[in-house]
């Protein structure tokens, strides 16, 4: 078994079980920002990109500063004459990033004779309350709230619709993935004056304590790579004593730092340990990313890229620490490496300088508090408690910020939310965070919709020809669904 | 007619009919509190006085700050075994008043074996966010805001939830009336979750712009003079003339003063329009409180006291200006010297000086912008138009805060709360927040009820022998909904 990892080890890792649930959106997202830009799905012209002077705080009155929310608008397929908004709740990232890829949302556009709207979360992309001071200190960053960004989603719908012909009576449905998926569900909820309806892709609204058992994210990525190739899971599983193994002489990190092309050479256990973290994160981005044809939402990718990773993985649980890492060398740089560009791996390339990452991981800190385990047995990780002190302790270090993990329960009710209507929750089956998403219908209103071949928000995606039947029915569900709500 | 007004004069009057609401819970409140001190409903023991450590900022991160919040507890009715919560959600004074002036939540306690909480509202009573600094300026005072009372209070009952043997399957059900009964309808639509219903009594949830015509207020407060005695309306319309004739000249100042039995001698024009405000203000408080018996709620007053007063105003609109203000003279004693105690009438007696005026004051003045305005014609007041940039300077100079007129509708949906449900809205014809108050059922679980022979929250009240049926029936089917509601 691999030696204990302290507790700043756990802080960290748990950041990256964090950073994980960001890499869809947040930590991809600069790298899969410059693909976006260079490789866009939308041709330059095809949405308008506008600014809303809003509050900071719309919840108390000591702090009457303002800021510019950027916001897009499509209004191309809109029939002024009642023609509905969809509206995307964004999350952590820049908007143009989300705006790119959620092709579901320009595929159906025309048919509903829909205005498009992306609205960027306060935080992220160049909506920045304090410019760059904005992430400077607590004083600064303490307004990066859930329930801030929805007063700011809720305001600009009231402005348009008092602004823009035509829009006062337009319905608005609200669409989101991952984080911004549980915002389109809580904008819903809170705002149903606002929204008709709200489309949440992948969204785990109950991965809060006591909701769901902290096991379960890991659980279903160890069973992606298990039904993924023969012996892939125990592989990766085994990876870990082998690391070890090798990373307790300078030897064995310098062996380890050539076999994984690493950009800069492993000089101590703990940046064996980050290497640990490095790997976790990869195969957790994998699984999220899991789609059925080449795509680029993280880093380019090959159709079912966790099939290729495993295809490096046979046959090598009883080969030697060397051989076996080998493998899983070759298997990450399917990840990293797919176009072949890369010159060396760089295991801190988590962004820890980013702001869409600091954001991020402030929100975990603070609002976001989303316990994940392993326990090595049920699953193909390092075994990792869920300790909230050590948790608690390396937030107030890193941000001066005190966790409230049952707040969200309380605001948005937890697995007690049957009052309130109209919500669709997608989930893809591979997805590791479909365990803290609903997935079954909890009333004719409250409508889960399974996704068998589906990854992270495989749905919000544009239609492909390689789309599995399973997407293709959902998509069909969603849209009459979302007719009914829009036709009122 | 009388002479124009100045901007300033109307700030004042407006926040005089902010102050009038306030009136039915706050201003009245210290007054009333020392009557209920001393002739409490409740004997002692009756409810045990708790406190519960919460934040001052639920909504960032900023400010970690906490507060002791009060809430009163009794439970000696309750079943541990799945008997409800009633739990009142306190507005803007003291808890123990409202402990002691809603007697209908104690009559039917036994009957339903329901605990009763009454929870106090932030920044007032002795709960202080920052105790005796708490009003000293925008800093301090920003954090009174509805949102955040209203997660104060899901925050509490979540504790209760998770601390009381038993409490946990317990329905909870929400009641409130005016500023605390629009608590209640909202606490039920951003935290169903946390309460199965809620009892609304006359709460002006539809008071805010746009949404009610400004001078309907003051055309309910007309009319209940109007039908309670002969030329009462039009007595009370013609005496503003009258005031403005004498108030002209030293001399007619003393007049008025002696005739008014006034502490503190009318010495300007200025002291002239404030006598105006401090009568509009009681017009309005007997509006609200024109119960069919003898009660203390504001000032101990008799049985039907608009009846009473206009008993004094027969005839008196073709009389000499002395004459008629000698009528108006008596008539206002009605309200302020009932018991025959008092020795000078004070017009500065709105309690400006007073916490619970502050409070609600600084709430019209950011949430809760109400407008109110008077025509003369088709009320009895001098007119008086709505004019909200006064209105926001007079609170940038009070309180250093700019209102946000349009954020409550955002906020809580405005008239499209259809989505909402298990809202009981009960009005009271005579009262004039009912103009603000929804007065049909939305749907089959946001139910109006109106109580034709009500005043400001008839309903809440102790039973009486003299209670007329529309209020007796109205309860009856108040418990009948709450029960289902409880049942679940």
């Amino acid at each position: 078994m691999a030696l204990p990892i302290g507790k700043k080890m756990l802080l960290a890792v748990l950041t990256l079980c964090a950073l994980v649930f960001d890499s869809a959106n947040g930590i991809g997202f600069h790298r899969s920002n410059l693909y976006s830009r260079t490789k866009s799905i939308l041709s330059p012209g095809t949405y308008r990109t506008l600014y809303i002077k809003t509050k900071v705080d719309h919840f108390s009155f000591t702090n009457d500063d303002t800021y510019m929310m950027r916001y897009l608008v499509a209004d191309q397929f809109w029939d002024q004459k009642g023609g509905p908004i969809f509206f995307y709740t964004g999350n952590e990232g820049d908007i143009t990033w989300f705006c790119n890829n959620t092709g579901f949302m320009w595929d159906i556009a025309p048919k509903f004779k829909a205005m498009l709207v992306f609205a960027e979360h306060r935080y992220y992309g160049t909506s920045m309350p304090y410019g760059a001071e904005s992430y400077k200190d607590v004083q600064h960053l303490g307004y990066l709230t859930s329930e801030q960004a929805l007063a700011d989603y809720a305001l600009l719908i009231n402005h348009m619709k008092s602004t823009i012909p035509g829009a006062e009576n337009s319905p608005v449905v609200a669409f989101g993935g991952s984080y911004g998926g549980m915002l389109a569900a809580w904008f819903r909820m809170k705002y149903p004056s606002v929204v008709v309806g709200a489309l949440a892709a992948s969204a785990p609204i109950w991965q809060f304590p006591g909701e769901t058992p902290c096991e379960v994210f890991y659980q279903i990525i160890s069973k992606d790579y298990a039904m993924s190739g023969p012996g892939c899971a125990d592989t990766i599983r085994a990876s870990w004593k082998a690391i070890t193994n090798l990373g307790q002489t300078d030897a064995g990190r310098k062996t380890l730092s050539e076999t994984f092309h690493l950009c800069k050479p492993l000089k101590t256990t703990a940046d064996v340990n980050a290497m640990k973290a490095w790997l976790s994160e990869t195969w957790g981005n994998l699984a999220m990313v899991d789609y059925p044809y080449q795509a680029s939402f993280l880093e380019p990718l090959p159709a079912w890229p966790i099939k290729v990773v495993c295809s490096h993985l046979v046959n090598l649980t009883k080969s030697s620490d060397l051989h076996l890492l080998s493998g899983i060398s070759t298997a990450v740089g399917v990840y990293y490496n797919y176009t072949g560009q890369a010159k060396c791996f760089n295991i801190s390339q988590q962004g820890t300088a980013d702001l869409g990452d600091q954001g991020w991981n402030f929100q975990a800190c603070s609002e976001m508090v989303m316990p994940l385990c392993t326990d090595g047995v049920h699953d193909m990780f390092e075994p990792q408690p869920w300790d909230f002190n050590a948790f608690a302790k390396g937030c107030k270090k890193q941000f001066g910020v005190v966790p409230r993990p049952q707040w969200i329960k309380t605001q948005y009710g937890g697995k007690n939310i049957t009052s309130a209507s109209n919500i669709i929750f997608s989930n893809g089956r591979l997805d590791p965070w479909s365990g803290g998403g609903v997935t079954t219908s909890l009333s004719d209103s409250l409508i889960a919709i399974i996704i068998e071949e589906g990854a992270h928000h495989l749905d919000l995606r544009g239609s492909n020809p390689q789309d599995p039947q399973s997407v293709i029915k959902a998509r069909r569900q969603e849209m009459g669904i979302i007719k009914k709500w829009v036709q009122g």
